[in-house]
């Protein structure tokens, strides 16, 4: 019987983790793919406060250090259903089952891609889903973004207030979000938006240097550019879950800023849940809260 | 005229800081103190991730790095009254009159001390107020805590955790909180409780050893000790922050995890904010929302 299992070791996880682990809890991690989550393939971070630059995978290390030394388990494992008897929480992954006391879902989202060929070969390398993370990294430059959404219209207005020039391409000649928005795109000198197209193909050696889009008239055109920007929204991954747990059309998990969802004893920490802002820093404050709610969740049972 | 002007410069007002000067906004931090606010008080921080052990001043000092090589202008001055007349805030400070388009509120909160003699030489030489942060310091070790609220009985039943002994004096012979908190604590052996008493006195070198008690009766009694954790509530100073936004009855300022005021363009983040959990992580989750919110504001003025 572990105190505390926790699914998903993106920084959330981790960061649950450590608050559990330093309470003395058992606690146990099961992750699908590989600890550090979705910041592990950004090759360099420059907004995590302490650390004026580090790539993304060495941030993971250091806090998977903080709980190895700990004394976290970990297990390379899917889970595939949680189900809660009485008190304690019966865990099945693709492999075992764990019992467990509480359970911390910090299962992480992925941006929704593009899905071109060599699309995963750009990571980091020409191609950005995180303006407010990757944009700064372009000062002076010029860049494309593609979405239509209040995120992408936002990642516009940022991308502008550093970058030379931002060309927005939209699927259909219209904006899908706040009107302000849209009026501040369209009066900002330094974006150009090209409607009724669609990112058909990525060329460059080792980084991106061009992009192709392909016109709803089925006419083709390219930009240069070494920075394309994706913003048409990012993919959860919690259905499994939801016998207890709500979640949002969007398939978020829902629960408010104290992490606890509706089955007392199971929370969520991370990119997972129902919110605004998702970023290394917004992930290590749920971590924190969900981890001490854990805690005390088992202190008074 | 700034962009956004910050008060505070604890971590969450620095974050918020470093999220609003990659966007390339021009940003002013007041500061009345010093910076890095209520963690660099603390010798010891081992429950921020990707940093195994590290003092809280060290801790502040990389932050603070980080913006002041951004660009972020500082000014250790007091601030004294923000008004906003049409979409520019005037923020009057002991020395300065500022303008800006955004205001980040990142006050901070104190903790409610003991008032006694030498209780500032002690702080984190044996007086302490955070258990989450502090308490595992002494795993293996009897310690002592003040307090009959919720966080003391949380504080308490963490502390049982990891510490051979807690013994927790209360000023009546009653909890002030939650039944079920009160029930663990009262089952567990570990935990004894004092009532009817209040810390009178702290006595030691450089370090606490002893702490002295006054009884209801005015009897004295004595508990060596090298570890006094306070947990008698904390205070909040927003006052003079009323015209713009709204407080609770504690004094806290009210938003929800958006950290927006009832004022537009007014944000706030950290400590001094309605929240439960109050962590170096968790005041840097809401400077990355506070930040990020500011510039959105702005952007779309």
């Amino acid at each position: 019987m572990f105190d505390i299992t926790i699914i998903g070791s993106g920084v959330a996880g981790m960061t649950a983790a450590l608050y559990a682990l330093r309470s003395n809890k058992r606690v146990l991690i099961l992750e699908k793919e590989n600890y550090g989550g979705q910041i592990a393939k950004s090759p360099k971070v420059e907004n995590y406060p302490t650390l004026k630059t580090i790539s993304g995978s060495e941030l993971a290390d250091k806090i998977f250090d903080q709980i190895v030394d700990l004394g976290v388990v970990f297990e390379l494992e899917e889970v595939e259903h949680i189900d809660k008897s009485g008190e304690t929480f019966t865990i099945k992954t693709n492999y075992n089952t764990y019992e467990s006391k509480a359970v911390v879902i910090a299962n992480g989202v992925k941006p929704r891609m593009l899905h071109l060929d060599n699309e995963e070969k750009y990571l980091g390398h020409g191609v950005y889903y995180c303006a407010i993370c990757d944009g700064p990294f372009f000062a002076g430059k010029d860049v494309v973004l593609v979405g239509d959404g209040n995120s992408a219209m936002q990642y516009a207005l940022m991308l502008a207030d550093y970058c030379t020039k931002v060309t927005m391409v939209t699927m259909f000649d219209k904006f899908f979000g706040e009107k302000s928005l849209e009026d501040a795109i369209r009066s900002n000198p330094k974006i150009e938006i090209i409607p009724n197209a669609v990112a058909s193909a990525l060329h460059g050696e080792d980084y991106l240097t061009q992009v192709e889009f392909t016109s709803t008239d089925k006419s083709k055109f390219t930009i240069d550019t070494n920075a394309l920007f994706v913003a048409i929204g990012q993919v959860a991954d919690n259905e499994k879950f939801s016998n207890v747990v709500d979640l949002d059309k969007a398939g978020y998990i829902v629960a408010d800023e104290s992490c606890m969802t509706r089955t007392q004893g199971v929370f969520v920490a991370g990119d997972c849940r129902v919110k605004n802002i998702r970023q290394v820093a917004t992930a290590i404050g749920d971590g924190a809260v969900a981890g001490t709610g854990a805690v005390n969740y088992i202190n008074t049972l």
